[in-house]
């Protein structure tokens, strides 16, 4: 337990506040939202303070090809291995402060911390603030995460496009980055474990009153957009048999996904964009483009589940007599986050609050790429109204300085661990 | 049967075609919609041509102080009573040439066809040409045809705005009009029977091959606007149990009001609004915006149906957990049309065409403010595919010259029965 004692005591809630305070400063709009959208000046300016905070502790600062900033901690054993802790800055337009920030900040003082407490890790610490996690103007989420681990190609930079028409290409070659992508970055070398901290962006924790959550498994998604057609009639002078009625089976649709979200237990279903045409109080809806969005920590279940969709798709559009059109835009597999690294991060946190959560993360994040080729783990915090991607996100700095703690107590934990298994010592 | 052998000869359907031509010039756009808009110098360029084609008719014409063109054929009677038959030459924004420019025309070439037979009425005949019965630009329709009751008080005419913010009354005063909207209009008084021709604007005489309607009841409405306020939430971190779908409820109603409509028959129930917000893929919507619009030629059941929706909009919500709020916007009462018109209709339609249909409107007309004071009768066209509101809108020049000849004998025929029953010979 001392390992505990000598770390947890020296994370400092004034200096993340501080850090959130100056962090937020960039980007701000006159409401309070944040926009620190990748690959802009604000997105820039972020990394750049990151980097002299890393400087401030003394680390070793890098960038990579693509625009991942890095810091290095050395540890005493001189092996190349490491532990890698972080998040990102960037946000989505009008955003907020915490989505990325806090696991990026909660890096920094869980380093500080650990020098701070005369600790030396056999491994090196490596803080790691990822760049474009986003997907908001790209249409791709985690693009820093997957550049580093060489899953970003040519050809990806080269399609995707923000609304301008400006390719992820150009972008990271205006930022003076390589365009040729080459992956994997060399800092991910050697690095054993990632571990992310992140405000959980929903309410389980804040409505069950428990103050940290460990991920076991991040949900994988299914994403369909549907197009029904049918005819736009006059709502007084157009029978009820005679019509067809778009908005009728649309309706239909988005009830029967939260049925079958609801009866499967772990499974979301969400009908989120759904718009209606002409959309006019005596206009019987003659089309509606709507999406679906699945997500399970089961493969099958949600391979299952995005099925009945489609069938009930056709069967209420069948009904209604409208044509249907079925866009597959997204099919990313669950992934199960290694026990002994959740071990480590549930034992450490069970010394620090009262009831730690063991929990499924329904969103994606760069530690759920991480973790396709690195052990990895991630810590969530409660936020308030489980709001995220917007003004009004916020979480408690105590409740940040805990799970700075866990995660700092954490990486003691798995460097003894990683040393005494991988018989580096 | 001298009489309508006389009238029915002498509607020409190439006139019909000639001037439906000439009107469509006017506010003509360039994919071929037709926005001739209340109010607006293309309205009035439609009532200028009426005007003319009405003095080359040898009509008496006069403009009301509201702006309705009106041209009086003398009969030889000289009582000072009349039979008025017309409709409107405004459309709504980007609208077609059918909808109120057949009735318009119809009667002007009903009119020409009566006096070039040699027929002479005992009644006057009067053509009328209401102004601003869309309500698309100042969101209550048949405004011409109210303001000639006298149903249109100062009071509406300065709470009445267009998307500009400009009153109704500030309309009527820079087109010359009177402010005061003084009712009901001098040519009202002495008008014994009113008839409109107007294409149906649904597909049931199309559906069922059927050439010409006789309108029995026009349908009243009840319409609601319905708010349904949920919370926003990550579509992937926000389990089910924990939604407040805003999106959820609302398809709800979606589904009880096409229900409670289909099992009533005779009824329409529809949801044309329907606004989701944010309405973005991974986002549960926190809000949706929707109307209802129920209609029926029962009053009882039309009552009875709102009060059924508003029960299941309330029931929806709470098992959501979303707020409701209810905005009670119209409650028009369905109107019977009287037997002797709708039978002078009906007999000579079935001398005309083998299976005249008598049915219901469900869209309001002029006829059905006439209807108020006067005793009316509409007769309806088939249009293509239900089209109306729209640069599709079509109906065939020989269904309106058909629709004409009905109108035409029908005039002969009540002017007689006018002359009978009133003891005016």
């Amino acid at each position: 337990m001392t390992v505990e004692s000598k770390t947890a005591s020296t994370v400092s809630e004034p200096e993340i506040r501080r850090m959130l305070d100056e962090l937020g400063q960039i980007g701000r709009e006159d409401n309070g939202a944040i926009s620190r959208v990748c690959f802009t000046p604000e997105e820039e300016e972020g990394h750049a303070l990151v980097a002299s905070w890393l400087h401030e502790l003394g680390l070793e600062v890098t960038r990579d090809g693509f625009g991942n900033t890095v810091g290095v901690l050395r540890g005493f054993g001189g092996t190349g291995r490491s532990i890698a802790i972080g998040s990102h800055v960037d946000s989505v337009p009008s955003g907020g402060n915490y989505d990325g920030a806090v696991g990026v900040i909660g890096a920094l003082e869980a380093a500080r911390a650990i020098a701070g407490a005369g600790v030396t890790l056999e491994h090196d610490l490596k803080v790691v603030c990822f760049t474009a996690e986003e997907g908001a103007r790209f249409g791709m989420p985690c693009l820093g995460s997957k550049a580093a681990l060489g899953l970003l190609t040519e050809g990806d930079a080269e399609r995707l496009t923000d609304s301008q028409g400006l390719t992820l290409s150009s972008a990271v070659e205006a930022r003076g980055g390589h365009s040729a992508l080459l992956g994997p970055a060399p800092w991910v070398a050697g690095v054993e474990v990632f571990l992310e901290l992140h405000i959980e962006q929903g309410r389980v924790l804040e409505d069950s009153g428990q103050e940290i959550g460990i991920v076991d498994w991040i949900a994988g998604n299914r994403r369909l957009r549907l197009g029904m057609r049918g005819t736009t009639d006059h709502s007084g002078a157009t029978p009820m048999p005679l019509r067809r009625d778009a908005l009728v089976a649309a309706a239909g649709l988005v009830m029967d996904v939260d049925r079958l979200a609801r009866r499967t237990r772990g499974l979301v279903g969400t009908v989120g964009e759904f718009a209606v045409v002409p959309g006019a109080m005596t206009a019987v809806a003659g089309s509606v483009d709507m999406s679906v969005d699945v997500r399970s920590a089961d493969v099958m279940i949600q391979e299952d589940t995005i099925l009945a969709v489609e069938d009930s798709a056709q069967s209420r559009a069948s009904q209604q007599g409208v044509s249907l059109t079925v866009q597959d835009i997204s099919n990313v597999a669950p992934i199960m986050l290694p026990a002994w690294v959740r071990h480590s991060l549930t034992d450490v946190a069970r010394r620090l609050t009262e009831r730690p959560r063991v929990m499924t993360s329904g969103a994606g994040h760069d530690a759920a790429i991480m973790a396709r080729q690195i052990p990895s783990g991630m810590i969530f915090l409660p936020c308030r109204g489980g709001v995220s991607h917007s003004p009004e996100e916020w979480a408690s700095p105590r409740h940040i300085a805990l799970g700075t703690t866990v995660m700092a107590d954490a990486v003691v934990d798995l460097d003894r661990l990683l040393a005494e298994n991988l018989g580096e010592s």
